[in-house]
């Protein structure tokens, strides 16, 4: 049996979306429950009965653009995301799924769940648009700005056991984001990072790459700061998106072309699909004492049951566990 | 009249692209005069007679895969793009353009052209893919991965001046990449930059733009530091061909596709004009004594030819001079 939390409030489609997700999670895994928290009055109106379901009622959630999540966080306990992280915190679920705003999650997972144990930086780690039959991780993707080349392998180290535990992979190979593929390239700390993964008999380490193969690389991990990651994330986004609206406008010009694009309906769906976010399941807070999901703001209900599927995978692989293991040894070292 | 070295050997397909690339400028600008550098013989088989074009021999050419490029500036006096940039030295010629690798160029630009009085750091600054009907441009790129708050306002400053000069903006909004738009977003170095870059009355400050929204956004210039830029620029260009394969693969898979492709060969063949780097002529390094254009590794005539004209733009602009009045001024004040 799993037991996760999921705030039912977070998202822009909420409650509605995140409710029908957990309907999907719920028929496709007969080992899991849920806690559900936020309105109860507008939950029960989308939920499909069944004994693996809970409701909590929770009066207030996190704003997308609140200012100051920290103090939100702190002051009200009646917050969606609060009550469900508490669950974990308390041992009460295992993990936990939101797909409210990212900074917040950031902020509660710190706060609510508290840090693992000889971690020393959280980091959000989202999967790559899967663009040629193969899903690459990313990370520190913004939970830290300010970061220490030992943080950073640190990261690689979690990540490692993260995509063997959940992907089936035995050596995941791990890259250092940098601005040439050549070692020596990059700022101070690209340099030490480097050769600290290097060193590192745990991880099976590639070398540096550059964000323009970051989408084809063969990587499957692939590591850098906070700020830099978060740069390529919203990077390939934007392009991912500017390219799709530019192939439209193309496509309107000529009536040739919109004959065209009858016949290629299916192909540019899919390619449409690929790109979005919806397959992607979403990003995992590293670090904390607990698996913490974040999905994307935009999740649909099938969007949103794979992200609960991928906290399952992450609790089912045991990779907070596992990790947890790995600072006792090098304490003990 | 106007007078420009070319590095005929820089380049993938050169020296044929490159002398094609300067007929054609030839042709379109009768006010131009252009000094040849390579070797004589390669060049004349290419070269259509024209009194405005003088050859100078020059028997070697800058490795793309040469390990130390400043060594090798510095010893071999025989390179085609040192003694193309040895003619802006000495003042024989206004700019000099290259298609050899990036980072010879911008230490050849550094150690031959040499340094702007008052200027503390060099930038190299790309046009972006132009997707909406507009360019922007983007600095550093990566002239300099470690930089400080005052290098980059340096960088807006000059940016402003060029942008206005070659494009006819008046007042260029300047836009700073960062990981989220409100103030105080990012690492101490984007606070910093931020603070100085609305406290100058020169610059016309939008504020910050993240990297989503960098082929979008109404800003005309993006500055952020080499280390950043570089990701940025590298994850557009990967982002955008993964893209376009997809899109070819997904084309590719079905019967039906293939057929509505044939409708859509024209608005296809625009999309991937668009993305591509023909149109954009190349980057320019900033903060030399004289105007330095990098055009692509790989480019045509045409995408040389427009690089030449970027050249000629900025010289008569006249960016150099008044950036350097500018440092004048400050001096003065």
């Amino acid at each position: 049996m799993i037991k996760i939390a999921v705030d039912a409030m977070g998202g822009d489609f909420a409650p509605e979306q995140m409710v029908k997700g957990v309907n999907i999670a719920i028929k496709n895994n007969k080992d899991l429950h849920v806690n559900l928290y936020g309105k109860e009055e507008e939950i029960l109106k989308y939920l499909e009965k069944s004994d693996r379901v809970k409701v909590f009622n929770a009066d207030n959630k996190l704003d997308m653009g609140e200012k100051d999540p920290v103090s939100a966080i702190r002051r009200d306990k009646e917050l969606s995301m609060v009550k469900a992280f508490k669950a974990v915190q308390e041992k009460e679920c295992q993990g936990a799924v939101t797909a409210g705003p990212t900074q917040g999650a950031v902020v509660a997972a710190h706060l609510v769940v508290r840090r693992m144990k000889g971690m020393k930086r959280v980091a959000l780690c989202p999967q790559l648009p899967n663009v040629f039959g193969k899903s690459r991780i990313l990370l520190d993707v913004g939970a830290n700005t300010d970061i220490r080349p030992e943080h950073i392998l640190q990261h690689a180290q979690y990540a490692t056991i993260f995509y063997r535990e959940t992907r089936n992979v035995e050596n995941p190979l791990v890259g250092l984001i940098n601005i040439g593929t050549e070692p020596g390239k990059g700022r101070e700390q690209e340099k030490e990072v480097y050769k600290l993964l290097e060193e590192d008999p745990s991880i099976n380490f590639y070398g540096n790459v550059e964000p323009k193969d970051a989408l084809t690389t063969e990587c499957d991990i692939l590591v850098t700061d906070g700020f830099s990651g978060n740069l390529v994330m919203k990077t390939i986004e934007g392009t991912a998106k500017a390219v799709g609206t530019l192939l439209k406008q193309e496509i309107k010009k000529s009536f040739r072309s919109k004959i065209g694009a009858l016949f290629m309906k299916k192909s540019l769906n899919n390619f449409k699909k690929t790109l979005n976010s919806e397959e992607v399941g979403g990003a995992v807070v590293f670090g904390v004492d607990g698996v913490i999901v974040k999905a994307h703001g935009n999740s649909s209900a099938y969007a949103f049951s794979k992200a609960i599927e991928l906290c399952v995978k992450t609790i089912e692989g045991k990779v907070v566990e596992t990790m947890k293991e790995k600072f006792l040894v090098s304490e003990d070292e």
